[in-house]
């Protein structure tokens, strides 16, 4: 049975305690969403504002239709800047679906209406780093130096604090250079050194601006995609929104199979956070899988068909050279990557040096005139704790270096993938590598693993890894879920990788004493303190989850006024008698209790014998 | 209603491919636990050798009798060895399980039929600690060396193998002392060195010894315990058993409420590994929940009590002394330790020095007549991430260094217990004060949670930081479920958080280069680039769940010998594109490909310009 449009239900609203609020820019079009949780009247406390990557499917105010598509929130930004020009466009064909030639698609299409396709006038490249290195702050640069302060200026000035108590920076950042606060000319510059990227497709003015660099929060991507065994249309558009919604800040759409053109218009159009893909993918399915029967002339085409659908950034496995594929003769796990792999066969089958390496300034000359930004893979990363850091991996990021490079001189947008599998002494060096040899180019790590032996829990086996990477400066986290090596995620794996990678983001901004993080983890653990449960129910990542957790031990509304949990009792509760320390202490004076105390103990960490002896 | 022996059912069988074996030692009655895994018969590899925690109720051969208890394993060598004696011991009250005087138990009750407690000859000490010094190899120390080795030194000489390979020393230990091979000798030394604890009460002699101690494998407790709220002893005891089958190293029983010698009663006579408490709970329970009321006569009491029914260490919160309390009144979350705040509570209300602490050698004198074990409690851990690594934490972890040094006098075993939240870059100083402080024993952490934003997945929050935690030295992890901070934890729980933490222990393992570490990783990844599905579940710390995960999206008994699964489908496996590199290219001769790419490149690393420039 084919699907229809009626299939295309997505989740919608609010998440509990959370309302969309915008912040408005420099011009009244620079509107900056972002999520607003109020505290309990009685804390005193002003209201948490939080990063927020779900665009309108969290507004309570917004109305939501699939079949429309986003507003186009940049596309005056775009067309402004006069240097781009709408023309024909590639015409769509039925191997872009996986059809044969007069057959019919059996999932829904888009409807595009008028819709035609921009790129760069001749000669021009539309691209942030362009922009940037001549000198121009574009409306995404402010857009995203508001999103990532998250009015925490505002905040600590409304507290009286000029930089003291919960907002002093305390961090451990390995030579970052993360400011106070985030100003549109910093992206710029941040931008133009080539240390961070805005994806932003000129053909997908849907996306609201996001950064990733190192001197950024730390963002995460999620994967989704139909494959050959599973899933549809509708489960795909759902689980992008359902991504967004626990905080994926972009996603990569990883089909492989029939009806990989149709599905990503769908994502697209309604998508606003940059979507990436692995275009080597789709330029497979047109060869019906067969990876020596790849050729040039097939990618090219199939980089602009997704160029021009709006794709934000592509995985490119150019740096995965023939010379490199002998150094993985003796791996226990071989090439895992799907991309690597395929492109290694190609190589081997032909003799012949990658032609993603050999044209990759035609790839340039292409991504440059939509600002597709580069993903550079890493076909050779290590699909094991054995083959971590070894001779193959380091070989390709050299080359991935060189690429850089390359790009740049172009000015295309550059980020680079790294690992894998590595346990966890061998993780800092792939930082350190990664920042020398691609010039701080931004790092986006897969996990990593820090141990082969956990299927089934390989979401917490790599938030390990990449949380600790993330500390070390890796920009963006790509996801792992549950079913890692074992299947296809479904829409709870999704969740669970999302939120599990949220807090691995979050645990490296916090350890790099980025300015914007600390706040909410400490109005959560007021609110712990307090026994506002709500509070901390809505400050949690995770809203939902923690109300079910707390409801199944103590289900009765009641209890969530309770000054106790049940994890002691009333009894034991060691926050409750913490609380009546205080009391106790206020009452007989505690300063003058501490006074006593240093002047019997002589100085307060005087060690004392004790009394037995 | 109340229960009764019927209801006391536990988990047995083995676990999906393993089967115990034992390794006998220089006398017929050291028998070793392992499991053991047979891979797939084409495979070519020799069974893998496992740790194994699970005791009885995991070999197909042994029967299970929760009503008679487990076989006293070591009540020979305690008795060989001459130094206890059987006495009457002190008789049960009422007030032990919360009952009013002539109040009938609600619960079942153990039959010790002529049992009775063992206790040290006048003057003798009979702890390790104190054979050690004497340099008696006990052979309790002789089982540990053999359970630590794996016989992975028979492995490696089976494979021809002199440690080189997957043998070899791979990490970093952050100056420890791990040996290639662990002999009862060196067990003895670091014991007697104060750098690893056997927690082994004589009354306890259903145990299996194990060992913990930086230079050994990286353990890990699990907690379980009723609670006012909920539970009964029936679930207690399978809460037991189900963690041990996970692989929890020891069990502490933090039951609190009615029935609690009775529930610890059950626990200890079918334990196989050492069980902890905190004796303050009972004793807090014996004054009606009031703090202020506790004396050190019903608190020694309690310590009696445990002693004699087999307690193997016990949490001893003296190093929260008086004067360190003022130091919490600006926290955030103040004291989040049960003991802790109920014993800074005492201290306020009776303005003294906690008793504790003042009657700290009384309680070495009462421990090592049984060789329980201190765990040295840190009442003041940081509960929030702001109040990590503060005055008062440091204040106390002084403290407990003094301590240790009073128990060592007295030949008494320690460990330290460490915090709490504690956010990445500031987890390192908490190992290197702690082993300064207190002399390098081990260190037992509860998480550290590196962040406070995600209850309902504090499991991950707390691997990341126990992973980090364990790498830099820590001997024993404590673990935290998901329901952390918002309920107690149901069997699904206890799972996930002890296979969690295995998995951040296995880690820590890894990093270090413990020599029995990466044998479990390099099998499992060579069983899945091979596909043999059936050995990568089998050896998984969770097999049932990575099965489970596999069969959700491809059930059917073929698909676990294909040679592909269901993220990529056929076409796309990246593990057998790989397949297919390799035999293409020994086909072509990958050593001859590899020398004429040399001597086209020159040089394997040379970086060539793009073809394009």
């Amino acid at each position: 049975m084919s699907e229809t449009t009626e299939d295309l239900k997505v989740t919608t609203g609010p998440l509990p305690g959370s309302r969309k609020i915008h912040v408005t820019g420099s011009r009244p079009d620079i509107r900056v969403a972002m999520r607003e949780i109020d505290l309990e009247p009685g804390s005193g406390e002003p209201p948490v504002r939080l990063y927020d990557t779900s665009g309108a499917y969290t507004d309570g105010g917004a109305s939501v239709d699939i079949t429309k598509g986003l507003p186009q929130l940049r596309q005056h930004w775009v067309l402004e800047r006069g240097d781009v020009e709408t023309y024909q466009g590639r015409a769509h064909r039925p191997e872009d679906d996986g059809l044969k030639p007069g057959e019919t698609i059996g999932v829904p299409v888009f409807d595009r209406a008028a819709r035609r396709p921009l790129r760069a006038k001749a000669g021009k490249a539309v691209t942030q780093l362009a922009y940037a290195r001549a000198g121009i702050v574009t409306p995404e640069m402010e857009y995203v130096a508001i999103r990532e302060n998250l009015r925490v200026a505002e905040a600590r000035e409304a507290a009286g604090q000029g930089g003291a108590d919960g907002f002093s920076r305390d961090g451990e950042d390995f030579g970052a250079d993360i400011p106070d606060q985030v100003t549109p000319e910093f992206v710029r510059a941040e931008i133009a050194r080539g240390r961070a990227i805005i994806p932003s497709n000129i053909n997908h003015p849907e996306a609201e601006p996001m950064i990733i660099g190192r001197n950024f929060l730390t963002k995460i991507n999620a994967n989704i995609g139909n494959s050959a065994v599973a899933s549809s249309v509708a489960e795909e558009v759902e689980k992008l929104v359902w991504a967004i919604r626990w905080g994926a800040d972009t996603v990569m759409d990883l089909s492989t199979g029939r009806h990989i053109h149709a599905t990503r218009e769908w994502i697209l159009r309604n998508s606003p956070v940059p979507i990436g893909t692995v275009p080597i993918y789709q330029a497979l399915e047109k060869v019906n899988g067969r990876a020596e029967d790849l050729t040039w002339e097939i990618f090219k085409d199939t980089l602009i068909e997704q160029c021009e659908q709006g794709v934000d950034y592509f995985t490119i496995h150019a740096g995965l050279r023939l010379a490199h594929i002998p150094l993985t003769a003796k791996r226990v796990t071989g090439i895992v990557s799907r991309g690597g792999s395929i492109m290694a066969k190609w190589c081997l089958a032909h003799h012949k040096e990658n032609f993603l390496y050999t044209h990759f300034e035609d790839i340039c000359e292409i991504l440059k005139a939509y600002d597709v930004a580069f993903s550079l893979g890493d076909g050779l990363r290590p699909g094991s704790i054995a083959d971590a850091n070894d001779a193959a991996q380091f070989a390709e990021l050299e080359t991935l270096g060189e690429l850089t490079h390359v790009a740049w001189k172009h000015d295309c947008q550059v980020i680079i993938e790294g690992p894998g599998h590595v346990p966890m002494h061998k993780i800092k060096v792939n930082v350190e590598k990664q920042l020398k040899l691609c010039g701080e180019a931004p790092f986006y790590t897969l996990g990593p693993l820090v141990t082969d032996v956990a299927p089934g829990y390989d979401h917490i086996t790599s938030a390990i890894g990449a949380a600790m990477i993330g500390w070390f400066g890796t920009a963006m986290l790509c996801y792992v879920t549950p079913k890692e090596h074992l299947g296809l995620p479904d829409r709870q794996d999704v969740r669970e990788g999302v939120v599990t990678y949220k807090l691995a983001a979050h645990a490296a901004d916090l350890a790099k004493g980025h300015p914007a993080a600390r706040q909410r983890d400490d109005a959560l653990s007021r609110a712990r303190f307090e026994f506002r449960w709500k509070d901390q129910f809505h400050l949690s990542l995770d809203p939902e989850k923690a109300q079910d957790f707390h409801d199944q031990t103590l289900p009765a509304e009641g209890a969530k006024l309770a000054h106790f949990c049940s994890m002691c009792g009333p009894k034991f509760c060691a926050y409750k008698i913490s609380q009546e320390v205080r009391d106790i202490a206020a009452e007989q004076g505690m300063e003058a209790m501490s006074e006593k105390f240093k002047a019997e103990g002589g100085e307060i960490y005087k060690v004392e014998k004790p009394a037995a002896e």
